[in-house]
């Protein structure tokens, strides 16, 4: 089961934060306001109880997605993958 | 099976162009670069191919995944929802 937080963020600091959590978690970037990775349930109540206490009242969204093996299977990656301090790769 | 969408595009007019494809495939707006809906298989597979060509060679990124049932219900949100036109509501 993959976790998938995506997130809709103005506040720099804030939205760096929410970053730096998924990061924690070992979350993979995969865009700039995207991570994906296994987590287990447990791990991801976690996760999302961090997310929002980091969000608090400010304003943004932030959206966590369970992804299991089957849906994982019909991903769709169009253009370049994010790849953080490594350049770019064109996967399609 | 629902069908979300999320991309990671600089380039103002082909992001606007991205949009414009998903709502006209009759999803809906979940975050400024998110979009999510019921969408047939086939239906997926045409809107790929138009998301493909919209891209085309310039820099960007999207990603397309099929979100079962279960896992939706699994689907957490944090903050303010996107509403478009419409203002926005506090889901948690």
């Amino acid at each position: 089961m993959r976790t998938l937080v995506i997130y809709d963020i103005s506040d720099d600091r804030i939205r760096n934060a929410v970053a730096e959590v998924c990061k924690d978690f070992g979350l993979s970037r995969i865009q700039r306001s995207a991570f994906l990775g296994l987590l287990p349930s447990g791990k991801r109540k976690d996760l999302i109880e961090k997310l929002s206490r980091v969000l608090g009242e400010s304003a943004g969204n932030i959206q966590i997605f369970v992804i299991c093996n089957a849906d994982l299977s019909l991903r769709t990656i169009i253009g370049i993958e994010y790849y953080e301090e490594e350049g770019a790769d064109i996967v399609i």
